[in-house]
C-alpha cells in the first residue's frame, strides 16, 4: 500500500470506531474496548483498522459462510486486499505500506474478526512469505517478487512444516542437491504438508538442507519454472476448521530452483523462525478479533434470547459471568500483543515476548470462544451463529505456528534456562 | 430385540473385551477400564456390550466419516439396530430386549464411541419416543407401535421444543385444538426446532397445550395420516456438531391427530420430562463412550507420533497428563453412570441424579475430548483422527436435553431448596 | 476393635444417617449424598461409619479449633480411637476390627470430615505402621505391638521420606550398617522429614538401607531402647496446613535396632508402596470427608447470609453452581473410591488405580474446598467459619503420599507404558 | 515524601532492577517482566519502585514471618512508610508525594511483593483514609490531618463495611443522629468489621446514613475525643490470612463526631466507592507483586531441588508450564493495571476498568499461587518457604474490596446494561 491510497479509503469509509474512541475519551466504559487500548493508537494506526475493519465486514463477511461450508477459498481476496495495502503492510518500500507493527496487528484483528482462515491466507502471504523475502532476499529477490506480492498479483506459501515433524522442524528431511550437470541449479526433494495456500501458490518459499553441508536455507520456488511432476501440492480437503482458507501440501521430486532464488546469507532455522515470529504476533492480536467477534455475537444474542419469564439470557448470572471473563481476556491480549508490537518496532522484543503472547493470546481465545457458545445452548449447532466456526478456527490457529504446549515450554525454558523438550 | 437372538448374536461374536475383564480380574491395571467398571455388570450386560461393539465397530464406524461430511443419515441404521435388539432395550415385551438399564447404557456407550449423532439417532427412537409410547400409552397405543419402533420399521421422534423456548418448555406455544366440526380428532398447530430424527420420522411424539385446558398433552402424529401442508419436516443443515445425524423441524398448521393418538393420563411436564430423564441416563453413558474412544485414539497416535530425537509424545509429561485426566473422568463418569443406572432399576433414581450424571459426564467428555486434541496438534484439523468430529459432537451432546448450566441450577435448587432460574 | 464392641457403641449411639439413608431408598435427592453411596455399603459398614461419625463430631469437633491454632495435637486421641476400635480396623485378629475396607474408608471419610490433621495422625498409625506390621511383619512381631497400637496405647510412625528425596523415595540415603561388634545388632543413621507423629510415636517403621546390599529394609524403632542422641525427633513447627497434627524429623545417628525388629522377607519400595497404598486409599475416602464438610457448612452460610434485597446467597447462580460442581465432585469421588476398596477385598485392586483415586479426590476435594470458600466472602478470613482450615489442609493432603502430578505421572506410564519421569 | 527527600533515598540505594531494564532494552528475554512492562515506566517511576522496593526486602522481609505467625502488625511501618513518602503517595500537597498513579501502583507491587497484609496497612492508610479526606474534604480538614496522615504519625482507617452487609454497602445499618441538645455534633452508631487497622487507628473514616436524609455520608472520627464505650475497636483474631496485618471491628454506640468533622458535599456510595477504587487499582498493582514474589521463589527451588537421577524440578515440564502460566498472568496483569493507572491520570479511567483489572489481577495472581505452591510439594507446608503465606493472603485479597463474582457482575452489567444482583 502507498500511504495515500490507504487514506483516500480511509476517508471515504465510515469510521465505525470512532464512536467507541469517543467514549474511553470521556471516562465511559465501551464493552468493546474496556480498558480503552484505542488510546494507544496513533491517528494512522486507527485509521488503518478502520480501513480493514470496512473491508472486512463489507466484503469477507458477506462470503464466509458459503466458504466455509465448502472449504473453498476465494483466490481475489488477496488481490482485494493488496488494492487496499492490507499486504506485507509493515514491510517498507517494494510497494508496501511500511506502516508500524501496531497498524499490522490491527490489520490481522479485523480479518479474523471475520474469520480465522480469512486471517491465515493474508498472514502466509505477508508474515512468511514476504517477511521472508524482505528479511532475507536480496535486493534483486525483493524487487523482482515483493511488489506483486503486496499487490495480491502473485500468492505465496511457505514451506516448513514436515508430515513427520511439526513441531521440530530441525529435523526436516526435505533436501536441496546441487544438479548434477546444471551448475547454479538446485533440485528439491521432499514433502511439506500443512501449508497454507500451496495448492494456488505462484511461489513458495521452501526450506531445505543443503545436502553438502545439512544447513537449512531457505529457497524461492516459482510453480511455473516446474516441470510436471515436480512439484505438486494437492489439497488437504475435510478440515475440522480453517475451512475458508485453502491448505495443502508441496510433493517436490527433484524440483530445479535456480541459486539465485536462494537466499544467500541466512541459515539454520533463524530464516523460518524469523518468519514464524512475524506471523505469530499477528497471530496473537487476529485472534483477539475472533473473541471480539464472539463476544459481540454472545452479548447479542443474549440480549435478545428470552428464556423464563421473558427474561433475556443476559439477566443471568451465569451468562454474565461468561461475557465478563471473556471480555478480561480480550482487553489483557489485546494490551500485551500492543506491548509487543511496540517493543519490536523499537527493536526490543524477544520470540520469548513473542512466544508468550501467541500462546496466551490463542489460549484465551480458544476458551473464551468456548465458554461464550454455551450462551447459544442448542442453537449453536446452526453454523448461522458463527460462533462455532470461530471455535473450530481457534482450535487450529492454537495447535499450528507452535502448538501451546510448545511454547509454554520455549517460556520454561527462557524463565528457568533449563530446557524440558525431550 | 428377543433374548435369543441377542444370545446367538453373541455367542457368534468375538468378544474384544475379554482380555480387559481378565486383567482387571487379576488385578492388573487396565487403561480402558481403569476403575474395572466391567466388575460391576452381569455376563449378560458384558454379552449385550459386545454385541453392540461388535456392530458399531463393524458397521458404523466404517461409514461415519462420510456421513459426518455430507450431513446424511442412514435410515437403514435404525432397522440394522433393530435387528439386533438394541432399540428400547430395556423394554419389557413389546418385541423388545427387556435389558437392565446398565445394559441399555452400555449400547448407548458402544454407539457413542463410534458418533454421538449416531447414538442421538438411537436416543430418540429408544428413550423418547419408545419410552414415552411405553410409559404414558395405552396397552392399544403400545401394541400398535412399540413392536414396529423396536425393530426400526417405523423412526419416531420426540416434539418437544420450540424456537423460542429451549431451556423452559413449559413456555411452549405449540396448541391441540379440538376439531371444530369432527368429533374425537384434535388439530395441532406450532413449531418445534433441532429435532432429531424429524425428516424421516413416521411417527412424531408431539406435546402441545390442549386448549380447552392449557395443560401440556402428549399426541402421536402419523405422518402418513396428515394432510400436505399440515405436518411439515425440514431439515436443518450446515451443523457444527452431530453430522451424522438428521435433524430438523416440525411445523404444524392444523394438522389433524385423533384423539386415541393422545396418551390419556398424563398432564403437563412429567410425560416429557420423563422421557428426558431416560434419554438423559443414556447420554451419561454414552458421552463416556465417545471420551474413551478419543482416549484410544489420543493415546495410540501419542505413542506413533515421534518429535524430538525419536521420542514418542508419549514421553511427555505434558501429554501423559492429559490422558490421565481424561481416562480419570472416564473412569469415574463410568461408575457413576452405572450407579444411577442401577437404582433405577431399584426405583430408586431421582431426576435429580440424573441431571448430575448427566451434567458431568458431557461436560467431563467435552473437557476431555478437546484437551485430548491437542495431543494431535496440526493433525487434528484432518478428520480423518476422528478426535474433532468427538469434539464437535460433544458439545452438542453438553447442550441438548437440558444444557450444563440448567442442570446445575437443577443441582443447585435440590441441594438449597431455593431456585435461582429467575 | 472387637466386633461386639463396635455394636454395642452403634446401638447406643443415634445413628444420623438413618434419615439421609431413607431419602435415598424412596428416591428422594438426599444432597448429603447425592448418588446413593449408601445404598452399597452393608448394614455393619453403616453401623461402623455412624459410630465414627458419632465420636467425631461429639469429641473432636469442639477441639479442632484450638487445636489447630496452637499446633497442639493431643495424644490421647490416639487411645480413644483405640477404645472404639477404629485403628486398624481392616486387619483381621491382633485385637483389630477385621472390617471391610470399605469400612475402613468410612472411617477416614468422618475423621477427615472434621480435620485432615486428625485422620493423617490414625492414617500413620492404621495403614502405615500397622499395615506395615501387619503385612510384612513376623508372627511374633504382630502379636508384640499390634495389638497396643490398636488399642492407641502405642504410638506408631513411618519413616520413610527425607529431605532431599521427596518424590523419588528410592534414593534414599538412610543406612542401617550392622553392628561392628554387637551380632544381630542394626545401626540406623539418616534423616526423616514430614513423619507425622514421629514428635509423639513410640515405635517408628523406618524405611533404610541395608548397607551390605545396598537393599531398602523395614526396620520397627523403639524408641526407649535408644540411647541418647541415636534417635532424635524434632517438631516440625510453623505449618501452613494439618496444624492438627503433630509433624517432625526423625534423626537417627547409629540408632541401635536389632535384627528380630527387622521385617524378614520384603525388600525394596513393595514394603514402603504398600503401606503408603493402604493410607492412599484411606485418603481416597478421607478428602471426600472434607469436601463433604466443605459442602454443608458453604450451603448453610448460603442460605443463612443474606445480601442485596434480603435473598439468601443460595439464590444466586454464581453460588449454586459452586455448590453443585462439589457435590458432583464429592459424589463421585465416593463411588470411586467405594468401588476400589471393593476391588481390594477382592483381591482385584492395582496400585494404579489407587493413584488415580488418591490423585483425583485429592484435587477435587481441594479445588471444592477453595471454590466453596468463597461463598464466605470475606468472612472465610475467619477460623471459625472452618472452611480456611480445610482448605490450608487439603493442599497439604493433595501433596503427601505422592503429589498430583506424580500421580498422574504414574498414571501416564500405565496407560502408555512409557515412564516419564526423567 | 517531598520529592528531594525520595530522590536522596534513590541516589543512595543500589537499584536492583536496572539489569532487568537492561536486558529488555537490548532484546533480550527477562524473567522477572517478560513483556518488558518497565518500558512504559518514567525514570521517576522507576526511582520510586527502587525506594521502595529497597525498604520492603530491607526491612518488610526480615520481619514478615514472625508477624504472621504472630498476628502482629508493627505499627511504626507506617511511619517508615512515611519517611519514605510511600504513603498517599499519588496526592499533591499536603507532605505528598504528588507522584503519579503509575508509581503508586508500584509501590504497592513492592509491598504485596513481600506481603499483602503489609500493602493492606498500607492501602487503608493511604488509598482509603487519606484519598477519601483529600477528595471529599474541606481545605480545613485536608490541612488538619493529611501532613500526619502522610508521615503515617496519624493512622486512619475506613469504616464502611458491616457485619450484615459486606457486598452490598447500601443497606448499612450504622447511623448518625443529631445530638439532641448539642448542636453541630452528630452521635454515630452501629458497627463495623473487617475493618483493617481499626485497633491501632487515630481516625477513623466512618460512612453511615444520615437520621434526617437516609443518605450515606463520611465522617471522620477522632478516637482520642470519644468517650470511653462509644468507640471500640476490638481485633479479629486467627485469621486464615493477611496475618502480618491488624484487622478488628468498630463497635460505635453514640460515639460522639461534631459537623466539621463530616464531608460536606459527598453523599450516597460515591464517597466510599470513590475511595474503594483507588484501593483497587492499588490492589490490582499489589496483587502482581505477591504473584512474581511466588514465581521468583518457585523458580528457585525447582533450579535448586533436584529429585529423579538428579534432575532439577526445573527441568520437568509440569513444572515449567506451572512457570510460564504465571509469568504470563503476572505480565499481562502488570500491562492491564499500568493502562488504567495512565488512564486514571488522563482523567479517563472508569469503575467498570478498575473493576475488571482488580478482578483478574487478583484472581490470577491467587490462581498462579496455588499452582506455584505446588512445585514446593510437602515443603511447601513450612511457612519458611513463604508460599503458603501469598497463597492464603491472595484468597483474603481476591475477596475483599469485591469479591470476584461481584466485580463480574459489575462488569455483566456494564457489557449487557442489564444488571444481574438480585
Amino acid at each position: 500500500m502507498n500511504r495515500s491510497l490507504l487514506r483516500a479509503a480511509t476517508r471515504s469509509f465510515a469510521r465505525p470506531s470512532t464512536a467507541a474512541r469517543r467514549y474511553a475519551s470521556s471516562g465511559v466504559f465501551n464493552w468493546e474496548d474496556p480498558l480503552a487500548a484505542a488510546e494507544l493508537f496513533t491517528e494512522e494506526e486507527l485509521a488503518i483498522q478502520d480501513t480493514a475493519r470496512q473491508y472486512c465486514q463489507d466484503r469477507l463477511m458477506p462470503r464466509v459462510l458459503e466458504a466455509y461450508r465448502k472449504e473453498d477459498y476465494d483466490r481475489r481476496i488477496l488481490e482485494e486486499m493488496g488494492e487496499l495495502g492490507l499486504l506485507g503492510a509493515s514491510i517498507e518500500g517494494y510497494g508496501c505500506a511500511g506502516a508500524s507493527t501496531v497498524a499490522s496487528g490491527l490489520i490481522n484483528k479485523e480479518v479474523e474478526r471475520v474469520d480465522s482462515g480469512y486471517r491465515s491466507g493474508m498472514s502466509v502471504q505477508s508474515s512468511l512469505a514476504m517477511t521472508g523475502i524482505y528479511e532475507f532476499g536480496t535486493e534483486e529477490q525483493k524487487q523482482r517478487w515483493l511488489p506483486d506480492l503486496a499487490k495480491g498479483k502473485l500468492s505465496g506459501c511457505f514451506g516448513l512444516t514436515e508430515p513427520n515433524h511439526g513441531s521440530d522442524p530441525g529435523s526436516m528431511e526435505t533436501v536441496a542437491r546441487e544438479h548434477p550437470t546444471q551448475k547454479g541449479m538446485y533440485l528439491l526433494s521432499g514433502s511439506k504438508t500443512w501449508i497454507t495456500n500451496s495448492p494456488i501458490c505462484d511461489l513458495a518459499l521452501v526450506w531445505a538442507k543443503l545436502e553438502s553441508t545439512g544447513k537449512i536455507k531457505g529457497f524461492i520456488v516459482e510453480r511455473e519454472r516446474c516441470p510436471p511432476g515436480t512439484f505438486e501440492t494437492p489439497v488437504l480437503k475435510n478440515k475440522n476448521g480453517l475451512r475458508a482458507s485453502i491448505t495443502g501440501m508441496i510433493q517436490m521430486d527433484g524440483c530445479p530452483v535456480p541459486a539465485e532464488n536462494m537466499f544467500p546469507d541466512v541459515e539454520g532455522l533463524t530464516g523460518p523462525f524469523t518468519c514464524l515470529n512475524s506471523a505469530r504476533l499477528g497471530i496473537a492480536f487476529g485472534s483477539m478479533g475472533a473473541l471480539e467477534d464472539c463476544i459481540a455475537r454472545a452479548r447479542e444474542y443474549s440480549l435478545e434470547r428470552k428464556q423464563f419469564k421473558g427474561n433475556p439470557l443476559a439477566k443471568y448470572q451465569l451468562v454474565q459471568k461468561k461475557l465478563a471473563d471473556a471480555a478480561t481476556d480480550a482487553a489483557y491480549g489485546t494490551l500485551a500483543a500492543t506491548q509487543v508490537a511496540r517493543l519490536k518496532d523499537a527493536g526490543k522484543a524477544t520470540p520469548e515476548m513473542i512466544s508468550m503472547i501467541k500462546r496466551q493470546n490463542c489460549d484465551r481465545a480458544l476458551t473464551g470462544s468456548r465458554i461464550l457458545q454455551e450462551i447459544f445452548g442448542g442453537n449453536a449447532a446452526s453454523d448461522e451463529y458463527h460462533i462455532g466456526r470461530h471455535v473450530s478456527n481457534l482450535f487450529v490457529v492454537q495447535t499450528y505456528e507452535g502448538q501451546s504446549d510448545i511454547h509454554g515450554l520455549i517460556l520454561g525454558r527462557a524463565i528457568t534456562g533449563v530446557q524440558a523438550f525431550v
